[in-house]
């Protein structure tokens, strides 16, 4: 199977056969999920919630670390689309018996898999295992380690779309721990990618990285001057263990000037849209009648993560006609 | 959706929109609920065990404690209707993520979830579920603390009509552990609803609720005058954690004064049959020659409750045309 | 349900009924199994690797002890027969509420099941299931502690089959842990019932059964010896709790004598296979090279072992017509 080498999810068509990264996916590739995104939101609507797309073929939800929420999205979308699904959770398997990452994956592309959904704590691993397989098999970043989460990015970027149509006259701020996200990461990418001519990066000095501003945004230390205009306004979750850690003094300090209120998200643009990746800190990095209110989209953007994969899994399997 | 406030299972038309609890459901509705099951029976003893019903349905079972014999029952009935199911173990999963009951539950619902099986170890946890999820979505509690486990009332009740026909002549004898269990609570209003005239429980002081009485029970402290020429013989599960608790001495303490016997039987009407709900002590609350015996329908139990949840998942989902 | 008493795994017509071992099962329902095998690997190739045969037939895994290698294999083997399957870990669930292993599986045959697999770490459970269960259920071993592995012997035979095709010429080489290992056990039994005339057994002395003989294999200790003009050579693989235990060294140690490399596999026919039922121990029990190397049919052992399990179930459920 030829793969573009600096970008190995692409064919020589220049089609999708991984999705491992929105670093370097194609604007016109990106806009073919998106568009397929849209057909799917219409089947999950449906009373019967099923298209035969999948039929017959076997996708293999690999988890190598827990994640009962990502798994659940690509189960149920997997299932929607009639194909069978094997739940795997590594971790308590195989590699306890001393087994490679590779010779499990190698073994289990035996049984004549037809998709891996892969998520793992080292980042690359999803590559390495791309790498690896046949060319009948399509491997899908289910998130790995600091580095992408690139469905994420995807559904994010969907809704966006959805509530304001047109991503060139955009203004966006993602608010919080920058460092450790995968789904900033994810969402820089896929924004740059579809012309978001502003982001914006809001958070602590020790929270952001100190080569960001190579990827073309700007960065705020103050939350009020961050979010001044803004049309989208991307919280991100804060990890427990981070809290805990010398990068942050506490949840409650970081919710003192960090955390979306209903009064910070007041200088931001009147229309603006409110984004969480789950799970949420209520009290944390937002507050309840923020998350609970007119302009969270949070709850749609799961509705629309179930689309995303849905079309990701379609067109790795070729079998998309948009 | 407007909900009856009282019992807010009912939708105001007064079918079955959720299946919280069987205090309170109107009789006609357990007969039509006991009549579906009835021609499901008939379908899983077919050659293909599976019906249409569901189909494009995507049912989640969420458990929040730990149920392997409940979960795999609504599984295999969610199946055989066609249903896509997704099996949710949430105590180790988003919940240790710090997010809350009612966010776990509004992210799966945005999924467009049809239908919440639901397990939990704290009482009216299904009922708070139900109150927050959107109109097209049922739930089904399948267990909550000591409060209710209603398809086990249910099939408890449908075991008891197949092998006697009618309610109106009979005498239950319920025994064991009333005070910790929900089974018994399940099947006196069952039993009570369906028009049973006699209803008596049998058990150590320390295990009877001090206020039964006000559900209309009669209360037996002796075994044998409990069991005189009773049609039912309903054996309650004795939990561990009891026997080792200051409630009861020990198990072999309870099986000499309350466990069911060739002899205990003896002294009920010769064609009465035994209910246990499993899984069974035997030497604790049953003695083995009982549980295997003629008179023994604890077997028929499981089967029956295979049938009792296909009815309910396709009548709350509106798909049952009796 | 009339079985034979000596071989409880065929019933009257000296069909398939249960597959509980290899021992005893004769010659001409092996050779049915691999004959519907071969037409299974066809259908794993194609786009829809789906066929009807156990449409409407729950199949319960129930493993009391943890294989997520194995199960994945009967699961995804089952779902392309498009049956309903429900995965039961039972260490985790109604034994611990002190059932025993019969109740258990008594209920969950109450339950319709149609098929068991089971796994479970004492020698002769399976059996133990099968004597239990009623005439419309069936039950396949799927490893009972050190007894047998039904499946694994016919994969085994099947991929020696595929790659040799006469077993009436073969000389097969069976290396390392004969003492534990229930896949030699179950190799030896499918070979020579198949006509092999010559299998030896390789190993250290500590590892070998002293009345190994009585199979009608030849014992070597010495791996260049033993491997000499050999057309197959089985490896098996070391538990770790082997080469802790006091009748191993190390595994270092075993490699230096047992361990097959190139050098070693140079004495066996330059046309050589070479098996191992995984997961490989590299650098233990083989060498990377010839894991990954020419003469390896390891990874094709893992596709042949979904066209096996499919074989099986079709066979015993009586919906294979070859």
């Amino acid at each position: 199977m030829w793969l573009d080498p600096r970008n190995p999810q692409l064919n020589k068509n220049g089609e999708l056969h991984h999705l491992l990264s929105l670093d370097g996916l194609p604007a016109d590739v990106m806009r073919q999920i998106l568009d397929a995104a849209e057909s799917f939101v219409g089947v999950t609507q449906r009373d019967v919630k099923k298209v035969p797309l999948l039929r017959g073929k076997s996708v293999f939800n690999i988890f190598f670390e827990n994640s009962t929420r990502t798994r659940t999205t690509f189960e149920i979308a997997a299932k929607r689309l009639s194909a069978d699904v094997i739940n795997l959770a590594i971790a308590q398997s195989s590699t306890s018996k001393g087994e490679s990452v590779l010779d499990t994956v190698a073994n289990l592309a035996a049984m004549q898999a037809d998709m891996f959904v892969v998520r793992h704590a080292a980042s690359g691993a999803p590559y390495l295992i791309a790498k690896h397989v046949g060319p009948d098999i399509h491997v899908i970043n289910a998130g790995d380690g600091r580095h992408q989460h690139p469905t994420q990015g995807l559904l994010d970027v969907f809704t966006i779309r959805h509530y304001k149509k047109d991503f060139t006259q955009l203004r966006v701020a993602i608010i919080g721990d920058i460092l450790h996200s995968r789904v900033a990461r994810s969402q820089i990418h896929a924004l740059t990618t579809l012309g978001c001519p502003e982001i914006r990066v809001i958070g602590p000095r020790t929270l952001i990285p100190s080569d960001i501003k190579s990827l073309g945004v700007q960065v705020y230390e103050d939350l009020r001057e961050g979010l001044k205009d803004v049309d989208v306004v991307s919280t991100l979750r804060l990890q427990n263990e981070r809290m805990k850690g010398s990068l942050l003094a506490s949840g409650q300090e970081f919710y003192k000037y960090y955390g979306i209120t209903d009064e910070a998200l007041a200088v931001a643009k009147p229309d603006a849209i409110v984004l969480h990746p789950g799970p949420m800190n209520r009290g944390v990095e937002i507050d309840s009648s923020v998350a609970d209110g007119t302009q969270s989209v949070i709850l749609p953007q799961v509705s629309f993560g179930i689309a995303i994969r849905m079309a990701v899994m379609s067109i790795v399997a070729g079998n998309w006609r948009g």
